[in-house]
Formats: structure tokens, sequence, C-alpha cells
């Protein structure tokens, strides 16, 4: 049974970690973005992998537009492999990973502490060797993940950002706007309702994910899900890359997964939609806009009146329901990808 | 014919324009090092789309590991779409492109300008918007390209970066050993023959490219040119992301080409092709290693000699050549991928 797995609870359980996480790493958050602000930090260099790399995709937008940071994705094999780490001086050198294992990454964050550069770990697992090397662990408390495809732990990642951000701006306004996110990822696992969609989907081999700016995360998340658990070739692409060079992919029939919410990207993913449904391709749209939803051949509805900076935490909601549906319906086990184990450990 | 058309052209070129570069824009790069040198930059900013980001993510790894610089490769739609753009100052923008044309890539380099940031552009077009912009105008000179897939501007590009990082280091040694890639490149084009390998893979319709440190750009840049001229649905990974989720896709003959010099990162490299053919994948092994060669079903010379550093530059000539093949015998041309045109214009 669907709902006697691991995965189908944990995604379940995603409404109440939020408002949880809400309360509970406020104090971790607040200490993190003081001592940025004392140290006049301006560039944040993120160290993560798999899902937790998605999650610091959205740091990377956010942080920017929010509080001015330049963010960048580290190149852990300049840490392990090269043994020739760039200066971190001056930096805010942010670990992201659910279980704190991946050896790659706690290299970036000690060689960052030797360094003097400021550290931050956001994590499952406050006894983690990551945790140990950060000077800030901003614990998840998500309980354990038991479904190897990560899902609470990553709304709970964005959600932790999401606080970061917004306390560093000290604008109440994005504080408040951040307490409606566990009612409103409640109200979708109450009112999407993907099981007859998925059937359309059951041969699918290959798609692509698009989104831009915030939702850029959503993209890749969604691409990972629909590889770790239903085996599809999911691409995850900005709609402007894919227009350099893999739209000559299109044919008739290409299926697109395209994430619409409202906000300053919906025009330029709208012209988006609109050139692959000039090439016949099967887009997929999920959004809160109805003429936007109307665009799609099929349409996934995101819940109102959540403002663009916190959509991907409730964006990626059905995408993990989807992912979960299409894997039951091909007889894949939810909980099992063939070929994963919970913690991957890389160098 | 396939020696009549553009693309086979060009790729022959490579070794003529890559001798030429490294002569004629030394003053450019002198020019540009000495101000990164004298400002105390620490912090590069990357614009680029397409083939160009490809390039870009090579300068991420070299110029951290050669010169300590941290590089992140910008978010575009902070500039054009949400107009709040990080705080560029103290940092080096620097702009890629063959055109010089995409207004997203020009909406950076302008406000680092605004914010008073070094700007540079290396760019085939030294009259275009972009070059407008920079400070400093690295001009590829590799004359017109008139394939849509780009080739020759790509390994002109990762010369450029090449000649900067070498530059910024101070190191005769690096500099010596740039010389010897036109002469390098003239020998892979020589002496690779791919006509025979490529029917073996006439019905492929997914593979993944897996490249680590250096050579991720490679990977990037061989599933690019695969997408844009094969139809192919190839999506490139670093051999550590790849363990975190997607290696569940791997089934008996699953695809996978890997771009294995010999340096820091081979012994990693070769666990994983390791890792592959324990779950009976098709492994496609690049390689100057005879005994990294042995261990691919399929597998692909690289000179010898050449420091991994510098290997992008030749790693890529025979994905060129393969990409082109495998597009020659499915009958597409090799010059006008569909959908495509050459100056992709994003916002």
């Amino acid at each position: 049974m669907l709902k006697e797995t691991h995965l189908y609870r944990e995604i379940h359980q995603q409404p109440g970690i939020l408002a949880r996480l809400l309360v509970d790493a406020q104090p971790a958050v607040t200490g993190l973005a003081e001592e940025v602000k004392r140290r006049q930090i301006r560039h944040v260099v993120i160290a993560a992998r798999g899902t937790s790399d998605n999650a610091g995709r959205y740091a990377q937008y956010l942080l920017g537009a929010q509080n001015r940071l330049v963010v960048t994705l580290s190149t852990p094999s300049l840490f392990t492999l090269y043994h020739q780490p760039p200066d971190l001086s001056g930096t805010l050198v942010l670990g992201i990973s659910q279980s704190g294992q991946s050896p790659d990454i706690v290299a970036v964050l000690a060689e960052g502490r030797r360094q003097g550069a400021l550290t931050a770990a956001i994590t499952n697992i406050p006894a983690s060797p990551l945790a140990a090397q950060a000077d800030f662990v901003v614990d998840l408390q998500a309980g354990e993940e038991r479904s190897v495809a990560a899902t609470k732990t990553y709304t709970a990642q964005l959600a932790a950002i999401a606080m970061l951000s917004s306390t560093l701006s000290g604008d109440p306004a994005l504080a408040a706007a951040l307490t409606q996110i566990p009612q409103a990822v409640e109200e979708i696992l109450h009112t999407t309702s993907l099981e007859g969609i998925v059937q359309r989907f059951r041969y699918m081999r290959t798609c692509v994910v698009i989104g831009r700016g915030y939702n850029y995360a959503t993209a890749f998340e969604l691409a990972l899900k629909m590889k770790e658990l239903t085996y599809t070739f999911a691409e995850p692409y900005s709609s402007a890359d894919f227009l350099h060079g893999p739209l000559a992919l299109v044919e008739h029939g290409f299926p697109a997964f395209v994430i619409a919410p409202s906000g300053a990207v919906l025009p330029e993913i709208r012209r988006f939609i609109q050139t692959l449904a000039s090439r016949n391709a099967e887009v997929v749209v999920f959004s809160d806009d109805a003429d936007t939803l109307a665009m799609g051949e099929v349409s996934v509805p995101l819940p109102a009146g959540i403002p663009e900076w916190l959509s991907p935490i409730t964006a990626i909601v059905p995408g993990q329901l989807f992912a979960m549906h299409l894997a039951y319906i091909r007889r894949y086990h939810p909980d099992r990808p063939r070929g994963l184990q919970k913690v991957t450990e890389t160098r």
C-alpha cells in the first residue's frame, strides 16, 4: 500500500515539520545572521550534493535578491582531489546536507574554518561531522528520513534558507509571509489529486523540467525525484539556458514540465511555454495563475497567494506527489530506488 | 558531403586559431591580469549561456586551483527579471559570449560597470554590445562561426581562460605548457577515427556524460553537442553528483561517456567507471591512459603528455568529432540543428 511507505508518510509530515522549524530554528538563524552582519560578509560559498545542492540553488537566488550577497556553489574537487582550495577568507561557508556525512562537503567546511571563514551547517543530524565543522548549526529537526528520496528535509532546508534571508533583511513583512507556508503545504496535500494524471505519463522515458529564478531549484529537484523514483530521464533547465541549444531536442509530443508560479519571472516563462507549444511539445504547467494553467496540455494547480520568493517551498510538493504516484503505477518501490543508499559518501 | 559542412571546416580550423590566439591575445590578457592584481580582486562573477557557460565552468575550476579565486557563475535573472542584482563591488565581472549579443549577459556586465567592478569580455565579436561594457576585451579572432553548434569558439574561449590563469599565476612553466596545445589538437584531428565507432550508437536515445574537476566543463560541452547535433538526450554530471541520486537510472546497457584524462581526478574517475561496470553499463572512455581506456566497452584515445589543467581543450575535440559523425549517419544536417539560430537572445 502506497500510504504505508516511508515516502508517503514523509511527504505528509512536511506541514508539521515546517511549522516547528519556523519557531525552533529561529535562535540559530538569528545568531548566524548577526554574525554575517557583524563581519560585513558579502560572499557565500555553499557546499552541497544532490537534493541539498538544489536547496543551495535556491539560496543563490534568494540571498542575492534579498540581501545582495554573491553566492557561489562550491567545487569540492578543488578541496578534496586537487588540494588547491580557493581563498575563502571573509566569506560565509555554508554546508547543506541531510546526513552531514559526505566527506567532500565536510572538507569544504573544514577548509573554510582553517582559513578563518565563518562556517555554518544546515543539517538534519546535529551530531554529524559537518556540524562539527560549523560555527552555527541550523538543526532541521525533521525526524529520521527513511525514504532514500529526500522530501521533508528538502522543504525544511528551503525554509531554513528563507528564514536566514528574511532575518538578514530585517524586513518583518518577509518573516510574516513565511508563517503562511505550513498551511499552504497542508492545503496542497489535501487538495492535489494526481493519481489520474500520472497514467498519461506511464510510458514517458525522457522529459525536461523548466524553471527560472527562485524556481530554478524546483526544476532541479523535480527532475531529481523523477530520476530517483521513476527512472525517467528528466533533465532540468532554466528557460533561458534551454533556448541556447537544447531546444533542438523538442519534437512533436516532447514532454516539458514547467514551474510557473506568479511573479517577476512569469511573463518570461509564459513566452517560453508559447515557444514550446508552437513546436507541438506536451507542456505540463505547475502554476497558481489560471491563464497560465490553461496554456498547458496538463495543468497542476499551486496554492494562490504565495509570494514568488517562497513559492519553491510549495511548488515542489505537487512534484513530490507526481513522482511518487508515477513510481507506484510503474510498480517501483518508492522507498528503495535501485542502486541507491540513503547516505552517499563522495570525495 | 560532410567535409563541405561549416561544422567540419570549423572543427578543423581549431589548431590555427589556437596558435594565433596564444600570440595575439596576450596583450589584452596581460592588461586584464595586471588590473586584477592591482585591485587585489579575489572574486570573479561570470556571465555566459550555452557553450560559453561551459567555458565558464572551466574558469571556475582553473582560476580557483591556480589563483585561489572564488568564481561564481552568475544568475542573470537577478539582473534582468528581478532587478535585484547582488553587490559586485570589488569583483571581476567576466562575460563570455561568441556573439556578445545576448541581452541578459550584456546586462550583467553593464550592472558590474555601474557598480564600479572591473569588467572584461571574452568574445569573437569585439564590436558587440558585450564588448562595449567591458574594460578589457579578449578578441578570440576565430573568424565567423557559421555552424550553429559552436566548436572553434569554445576551444578558443578555453585557451583564453587558460592564458588568463597562467598570466595571473606568473608561472612561466604554465605558459610554456600552453604552447603545445595547437599541435596536440592537430594530432587529434589527424589520428582520431570515429566513423566506425559511431555506428554502434546510431539508435542511442539517452546517455550521460561524466567529468569532474577541470573536465566537468567537457562533460557539459559534449552533452550539449550531442543534444544540438544528434538530438540525443545527453545529460552531463560530475561523477560525485551522479552518485547522489541519478545512479538509479543505470540499467543493463546504459550508455555513459566518461572523460578520464590523467591527473588528480583520474583515480576517482576509475572507481566511478568500476561502479558503472558492475551495473553492466556501457561505458565509453575518453582517456590518454592505456589502463583506463581498457576499462571501457568503447575507448576514445586522447593525446599523451597534456597536463590535466589543459586537457579540456584537447578532450572536447574527439567529442566534437563524435557528435558530428553521429549526426551525419543519422542524416541530420550538422550545420542547421532544428529549431536553433546562431545567435540566441535571452533576457
